[in-house]
């Protein structure tokens, strides 16, 4: 019995015993008495046993494991043995025979688990920041909007995108209310916000992707320069995060006490750095970017870190991307943008529109992002993510 | 030739000229010099014939004709003809050859409409109707919340409901945030509101049906007696009601030069009745309902009409539904619901959950009330109903 085989998946404990952390692969139910469960980690799978004839498996267990969800992570501790018929669909010539056996079902019971003071906290805290962000933008003679969440054809663009059947036309749900916000801009609404919906089908697994999210979103006519642009994510943000400290003092101890976290760290005017800038810093602390490209995920993190250690904020504004300045129908083309979908929104910038700009940032990553959260299923009251579509 | 044969749809001008106010049944373009238009009103349908060869009759005319989309209310005005071939298709043997042609394409260019002062007023006043209602019941301890609009399965219920194919599973947009509201009050969040998007696939072609609208929606814990609830919907309405007179007099104003109105009739506390009340003022006026139903459209209205008249108000509570006393689990199944789509919503009654009640209302219906307007299209932003999907 080789251990080593079983790779990155396992930690041995003692006599035998191993702890496997991994994603349920697929499982395989024997009657009531016994439940095979693949476990996957990296490249590699293993067969776990529960079995009522092990010693310490009851049937609650059997029968908690032949229900569980594909793709759940779980903790499996179990003793190393070769199986009397060989196994199948694995990459392990062993099995495990279970002894215990740990799933985090806490968001199957979101209702409870919503019970917990820092819960309660962190839901108290996203609202507080849609109150200040709709209070701030209506005191600077915003008018808030809602824009369709069902639109005609395919998308804006890129795959991402959830499909329906609209009484018999194809639809889909908006990836983002940016040609919407735009269209009130040409309709002249001057300065427009909302606070609504977002879908998004990528297949992402990550820490900070949801299907479905909270955009706060603005969009704004520009009387001079993109600077006012700039002068007002500055003054909101701030704004917020002041707000936070001054109403939410209870709220962020309760979130602190199950994860603690530093304070954000931030200033009360809002550094500025010009993409050029950006990528000279990146650079001479040995990253490479491409200065006419974007920032992939791992450089915008180097960077915020440069930032962090050298002007001691986590908030600040990257501008002068080096795509800004191309024109709109070249540029959803060379985006792989069906023309034809978004026909009624290039109509509307032909009927005259003034010179504008906005942003957008999702609701809960502003409270991940204010609280240290490590997950933004923390900060969504009823998650949705490429697996999970309950509660 | 007979015109009466054309029945309700035409209405003779002069010298054979007729006018039909349909909706377009079906188009077909041959070439680019005519178009046959199928003109649709109640059991008739009528062919219309564009041609250049008719005198005032443009290349323009034929083509806008022809790229109509189907179900547009169209007011056509011609001559009434016997055509060379026999006609196939229609109710009528007649054909009208078009000499002039109207088409209220408002909402297709909804862009440049929305540039008028009433409909900036309209969303002006609407964004104010929101910040009302959300100040007011933050200022009541209520705690702001987004529940998912994509969920599993087939929907709560009824056929209207949107389905969408989720990562390979069945799912659906939510009709309402009912489940989700409620299972924020079982995980103790004790008040929570909701300003969110609705999708309704309902086939309804009404002045006030729309497939996609905002929610305004509200869910308490009660302490003693659901009297709490009506308390709440009294001032929070009232507030909103004197609010908009106070804050939105230009915008009023804007609206009424362009759709007149008379500001709504509303008291400093709103008027209750019991259903049982409401039923006996209808049966007194001599329109008899089912005491233990529900009320229809029309008897909704003439209950209003009722209540203006004897209380001077347009804004009342009606309580006590027969309803009201049913068990969660065979209401369900008695509205055809499939009880395994909503397991996780009755699970959550299952941990235990406080005495509480709630109730909504559409924003667009809101400022479509105060604003005295006839059809909600006109504060919905951008409007989708069952043929309507752009822009």
């Amino acid at each position: 019995m080789e251990l080593t085989q079983v790779g990155s998946l396992t930690r041995e404990l003692k006599d035998n015993e191993v702890l496997i952390r991994g994603r349920v692969h697929a499982i395989r139910a024997k009657g009531k008495k016994m439940a095979f469960l693949f476990v996957r980690e990296g490249g590699f799978t293993v067969q776990c046993l529960a079995s009522l004839q092990t010693e310490g498996v009851t049937y609650e267990m059997v029968n908690f494991i032949a229900k569980l969800n594909r793709e759940s992570i779980v903790d499996v501790i179990g003793v190393v043995s070769i199986p009397e018929n060989p196994i199948k669909g694995t990459t392990q010539e062993v099995e495990i025979l279970v002894t215990k056996f740990y799933c985090d079902t806490r968001l199957d019971f979101r209702v409870l688990d919503l019970r917990t003071p820092a819960n309660r906290g962190i839901f108290r805290i996203q609202s507080q920041v849609q109150s200040i962000f709709s209070q701030f933008l209506l005191s600077e003679d915003f008018v808030q909007i809602h824009t369709p969440k069902i639109l005609a054809g395919s998308s804006e663009g890129g795959s991402a995108v959830f499909t329906l059947n609209y009484k018999g036309q194809l639809a889909c749900l908006a990836q983002s209310p940016q040609l919407h916000k735009q269209m009130a801009i040409c309709a002249d609404f001057k300065r427009v916000f909302e606070i609504g919906h977002v879908f998004r089908a990528e297949d992402s697994y990550t820490h900070r992707h949801l299907c479905e999210f909270i955009g706060l979103d603005v969009e704004m006519e520009i009387k001079d320069h993109y600077s006012e642009l700039m002068d007002m994510v500055d003054r909101l943000f701030v704004t917020i995060f002041d707000g936070l400290n001054e109403r939410c003092g209870n709220e962020l101890e309760a979130v602190r006490k199950q994860y603690p976290f530093e304070p954000l760290r931030y200033t009360p005017n809002t550094l500025r750095l010009t993409f050029e800038e950006g990528v000279e810093m990146l650079k001479d602390a040995g990253v490479e970017v491409d200065p006419l490209g974007d920032l992939n995920t791992e450089a915008e993190r180097k960077l915020g870190q440069l930032v962090l250690e050298k002007y001691d904020t986590e908030f600040y504004i990257l501008h002068r991307f080096p795509l800004a300045l191309e024109l709109l129908e070249e540029r959803a083309k060379a985006c792989g943008i069906d023309v034809e979908t978004i026909s009624s929104y290039l109509d509307s910038f032909r009927y005259g529109v003034p010179p504008h700009g906005g942003f957008g940032a999702g609701l809960e990553r502003v409270v991940m992002l204010f609280c240290g959260l490590n997950n933004i299923r923390k900060t969504s009251l009823f998650p949705r993510d490429p697996r999970r579509l309950v509660p």
